[in-house]
């Protein structure tokens, strides 16, 4: 063939080429994003980059992320591209060595863009080189260990996080690459590893759960980038669902296909995952992790298919979620740690940084979400951080407030609720936590109307968590500890009652996971008095269960004080257990006990009873039990009616532990033995402090001097209680009729008390 | 008599008392005071008044104490003045809030010269005119519970605290008084009260305590505010001393008079009370509670007896005091509570506030105190207080290095010493506590030659502290709790070896006062290897304990090391025991081991055991027993060289204490049976991190793969550990010959060892 001919040939390639890129473009998402092909596109805007760079020195927070991330990747960049034959399981070379990878090339492509030095984009072709060079021999990681196993990971789950962080990569670097090697990465690493995430794996990809949205992100961020419209609607709408995959469970014993389940995909991730209120079913340090593929693909589409109006799906659904994820942290940003959770995770994680720039900068800009920002001390490397850390600058930051909020369970938002209350009273915060949602899926444990109580300085009375080191090897490879399974999932391990010896649901999954607790009512409107009331008709086969609790504000407290009312009404009789999980050292107590000085033994045989050691059992016989202890610099009393038959236990966690796996943590437990109807009534009080540094106690004493169940019916629960100074209050419950229009009336000893609506506290 | 005999009358008697003034004053001090009689003089001086006010709004630290102080002092005037007869303990009304009242009364007094608003004038004369009144009256407090009871308080101890403090509030308003209140006070209040608290409870007033500081100091320094030369005299120099006071004790069973006492009064305490190198017997504790007598009286002194050079005693000996002080702190500032000390005391405290600014201000203004002085967030409101404030705002401060050092104890320095290591490496910091002191008087603990260990979050491996919440009600009073006597004092509650499960002299507190530890060696010239050395001959009679501990750093670990060698030589056959009080987690261990998983007991019957609960008994196969625990972020691992035969005990504090006044702490106990000599030796490897809101560990595992006593003789002991990378290293301690310049040669497994000196670390 001559020179010329060849070059006809290369002119017509080049305009078949063309007209088949633009038909491509016109059939995957219309004229709109013919205009936006220009890359990058997926997080980081090529439109951003120069307000990024004029503006870098008014973001000095940013200027401090670029500076720290660039030291980071130079010093990959010195090292030279690794890329090992997968081997390892999690902790193991192979696995953190990837790993790092993927984080590291999502940097080096935003540093790519931000600084516009090139030897970031040739440091990431050259990796991605070597990935397109190996994948192609890769058959299933030999571990083969998951119920999706992955290919350069042991399961599809940190295949799909390694291609949601260099699907950024790549889109940062594409315009900067030549077409025949984007052809090559193309069709030798991303189709394919796009296609063994979902097609070959549908038991992974198509199912409700956080695992399966980072494979729809995934899939659909790489298609964004490639401008494939298949992987976009793959991820969007999932793969064909097949009947077959009813049975199966994953690791975790949670079950693949949902009963019902009609949708795969990312909208119906959205639409099954969180409830109307943002809440997620699992916990918020199982949606702390869900978060970020939920919001980086939908800043992803919010920047490509805005047609989809993502955001504003399901009246701003994942705008919620972020607010509902910070609603459930403490004055220290630590999440509440129920379910299966490890404590300490807070809002400073990554994940949490990701998502409050990207909800602040694309969201309406609320200014208490730089607060948070402020706290976290760090921003994300992309647009968004860039105006987070700009606006702060600008100091246009707000004080975050945690509100009172209800978040509701379930899809539908009709499946319990969580109830947080808080309480300020000058500088002090109290927080209660009253969980009254489903069973959280197979991260959930059996504590149907638990609660834990925060003050200024975190838990007071404590969620135990998670019997779990997440990563750390010698804890047997920081996966969940047997104790998990016989401990912390156990009711008994929770603030609520526990019938003769036996976790709620008898510890059975399919069981639990088919009920949810009621909320009865919840009402925050009077910031001296909240009150959240909610009952539970599942947990024990023919047992109600109705727990209120509330927060009050009065001047005759140091600080606000919680009360709880705690009805059981079964048809035989049962003993009774409820625990007091406090945090701290005891006091001393008003009633005698005798402690078990030379010889301990286990409080039970099982439901977790197996694990505490008996310290001591007392009695009262003035029908009050009250103790005092000491936390962080806090004084606590609690008050509690009792019988003069009611057992009081202390216990302490650590018996069966031949592994020391556990926590030596407290507990106080009423024991109620033999009764078919009763009331727990307790009144919890944190007042005063104290510093080793002074010496000198402030209001080291409670005021709170007797608590009483002053009448119990079907209808009526009431109860009295009173300080020494003879201040005195009644609290009177509708147990049936939440009507808030309804008129009562009750007598209670020659007292005539009249209201209207479900509850009301009467100051004597 | 007429009108102008009167007049004459008058103005002789005017000329009689100047006349009379005129030789008080060159009686009580010679020429030089005449001319200083103008008040303020003790604390404060009138020509630095000026100066403040004049200055104040570059001294923002001061300006924001001042306001605070204001605060508090308005609230009280506001009340009026509160001055009940006394009738309670500590903890009570009467006791609380004449405490109160000096606070308040010193603050006034200040605040008057600061501001010149006489309101605060006014009080203060309104307030000592009701103690004027009321005094005179007062016999004994009603309580008669103390060696030495008060009258304002139930010991004499608080009446004096009241004085040092009155003293001060008196000399601001001195010139502001009429001569006739002056006369009053004088005559009602003050010279009865200084004499009641010196001359009428010398049993008292002339111990070598800080009780007496505080005693001596009050006169002192009302004798200085009246100019009353006897006073000033009685405080210097003491009573004279009275032999019938020898068998007393006082209310903590210390010695009223100490053995050859032959002086008494301030420069006695000088003397008595710290070693040349400033440590005080009793621990940083107390020290912290002593200075303040010590420091206020010396500036009262430094202002009006400059001729004594006060601050120049014993070369300079109370300046070293506070930098004892200061030394014998962690990272956050809070002391080693070594002996019986609260935990949590730190440098923040009132007395080391006021000592820092006053050595700051007046002994060379070290611009490293200013870093402290920031960290403390006060300065005390007084000039000294004023220059630190503005000299921070000048921005003068400089870091404050905490070197290692050895304070040695006893008044000539030859009674053993406190050998303190500390060894940085980038950010972190290990910080070694070796104490081989004298007893420490009546609150010293039964712990020869133990140790404690910080890394940069605190305590790693803990010294308990004392069983007590000082003023905490609810825990008796505040009192020493029973358990101080039968466990926080007891040698097993500290890191040193116990022999037969018997305390260090039985615990019997004549035996142990009478006898100290021996310093062998101390090296911390070389910053990598640092080093101390030291014996206990009296601890069980018959019995030769030498411990060597050392600090390396070495890129072979990821932070500083610590190498530990104790080895005790011994008549006949004994049981030893080692404990490792580690603060935090237990992760895993090399050896096996059984848990008391159903049922537990106590590991002894006496001697601190009792308090013990055997969890797990473990045995090693192979001469190795290695075991890592997680604490505050960073991980732990010791390795200890063991015996096929030594136990491995896992024990947790909390049998026999019936009233929980106990923390549950866990320490693993290696035990030798049957041994005359033996050497235990262990290497603790800090390392690593671990955040729960990333979740991923850096550096989990430590590197030490073994340790071995290669050698032991009567002349030398040596260990070899090495990694398992193979680094390895030989250290050799010349047990009997410290010598530097000796020549020493040592085959080991045909490998011979020359070296010079008491030890060498031999690296291979």
């Amino acid at each position: 063939m001559k020179q010329k001919e060849l070059h006809i040939e290369g002119i017509i390639k080049r305009i078949t080429r063309f007209i088949y890129v633009f038909l491509l473009t016109l059939c995957s998402g219309g004229v709109a994003s013919l205009f936006a092909q220009q890359h990058p596109l997926l997080i980081l805007k090529k439109q951003e980059i120069n307000t990024i760079r004029k503006n870098v020195a008014q973001a000095p927070l940013f200027q401090q992320v670029v500076a720290k991330n660039q030291a980071i990747v130079d010093q990959e960049i010195k090292l030279g591209p690794q890329v090992p034959v997968p081997k390892d399981m999690a902790g193991g070379y192979t696995h953190e060595r990837h790993k790092r990878n993927f984080f590291v090339l999502q940097k080096a492509g935003n540093l790519f863009q931000i600084t516009g030095d090139e030897k970031y984009a040739r440091y990431i072709r050259e990796v991605l080189l070597a990935y397109a060079k190996l994948y192609p021999k890769l058959g299933l990681h030999p571990t083969k260990r998951s119920y999706a196993t992955g290919k350069i990971f042991w399961q599809c789950l940190n295949d799909t996080n390694w291609l949601v962080y260099v699907s950024q990569a790549y889109d940062c670097i594409y315009d900067w690459l030549k077409p025949k090697d984007r052809h090559l990465l193309e069709t030798q690493l991303f189709r394919p590893f796009a296609d063994f995430i979902s097609i070959k794996n549908p038991q992974f990809f198509n199912r409700i759960h956080n695992h399966s949205t980072w494979g729809n992100a995934a899939v659909g961020m790489i298609g964004l980038v490639m401008g494939d419209k298949e992987l976009i609607n793959r991820a969007l709408y999932g793969l064909q669902l097949n009947k077959s995959d009813d049975a199966q469970k994953d690791d975790d014993n949670g079950l693949i296909t949902l009963p019902n389940q009609k949708k795969a995909g990312f909208f119906a991730q959205l639409d099954h995952a969180f409830s109307p209120d943002g809440y997620y079913t699992e916990g918020p340090y199982y949606q702390r992790y869900a978060i970020s593929p939920f919001i980086l693909f939908a800043k992803a589409l919010a920047n490509n298919r805005p047609d989809l109006k993502i955001f504003r799906y399901r009246h701003d659904l994942l705008k919620k979620a972020v607010y509902a994820l910070l609603y459930q942290t403490d004055r220290q940003g630590l999440f509440f740690p129920i379910n299966d959770a490890q404590k300490g995770m807070s809002f400073k994680s990554r994940e949490l940084i990701s998502a409050v720039d990207i909800i602040y900068e694309s969201q309406g800009k609320d200014a208490s979400l730089l607060s948070i920002a402020e706290q976290q001390g760090k921003v994300t490397m992309d647009y968004s951080g860039f105006v987070v850390a700009q606006d702060i600058h600008q100091k246009k930051s707000q004080p975050f407030i945690r509100k009172s909020i209800e978040l509701s369970d379930g899809k539908n938002g009709d499946e319990g609720a969580l109830g947080i209350l808080r309480s300020r009273k000058d500088d002090q915060e109290v927080c209660l936590v009253f969980k009254y949602t489903a069973q959280g899926l197979g991260h959930g444990h059996y504590d149907k109307l638990s609660y834990s109580l925060y003050g200024n300085q975190g838990e007071v009375i404590q969620d135990y968590g998670a019997a779990r080191w997440v990563n750390i090897d010698q804890k047997q490879g920081g996966r969940y500890l047997p104790e998990n399974r016989t401990w912390a999932k156990q009711t008994i391990a929770h603030n609520t009652v526990v019938m003769d010896e036996t976790s709620h649901f008898k510890g059975h999954f399919s069981t639990g996971n088919a009920h949810h607790s009621d909320r009865y009512f919840y009402d925050a409107s009077n910031p001296n008095f909240q009150i959240a009331s909610a009952k539970d008709l599942h947990a024990y086969p023919g047992v109600k269960m109705h727990r209120t609790l509330a927060l009050l504000k009065d001047k005759a407290f140091d600080k606000p004080i919680l009360i709880d009312v705690f009805r059981v009404d079964a048809l035989k009789a049962h003993q009774f257990d409820l625990p007091l999980w406090f945090q701290g050292h005891l006091l001393n107590t008003s009633f005698q006990y005798k402690a078990q000085t030379q010889q301990q033994s286990t409080l039970g045989t099982q439901a977790g009873y197996q694990h505490l050691w008996k310290e001591a059992l007392g009695k009262s016989t003035t029908n009050q039990a009250q103790f005092s202890w000491f936390h962080r610099g806090e004084f606590f009393t609690a008050t509690s009616w009792v019988s003069n038959n009611d057992e009081l236990i202390f216990a302490r966690l650590g018996a069966n532990d031949p592994s020391f796996n556990l926590r030596r943590d407290p507990a106080l437990i009423i024991r109620k033995k033999d009764q078919k109807q009763t009331v727990f009534a307790t009144i919890i009080e944190p007042h005063g402090a104290y510093s080793p540094v002074d010496e000198v106690p402030q209001r080291p004493f409670g005021q709170v001097s007797k608590i009483v169940v002053s009448h119990q019916s079907d209808a009526y629960t009431a109860i009295e209680f009173s300080t020494g100074k003879s201040s005195r209050w009644t609290l009177i419950i509708v147990n049936n009729n939440h009507n808030l229009k309804a008129q009562h009336q009750l007598k209670i000893q020659n007292k005539t008390f009249r209201w209207q609506g479900v509850y009301h506290l009467f100051k004597h």
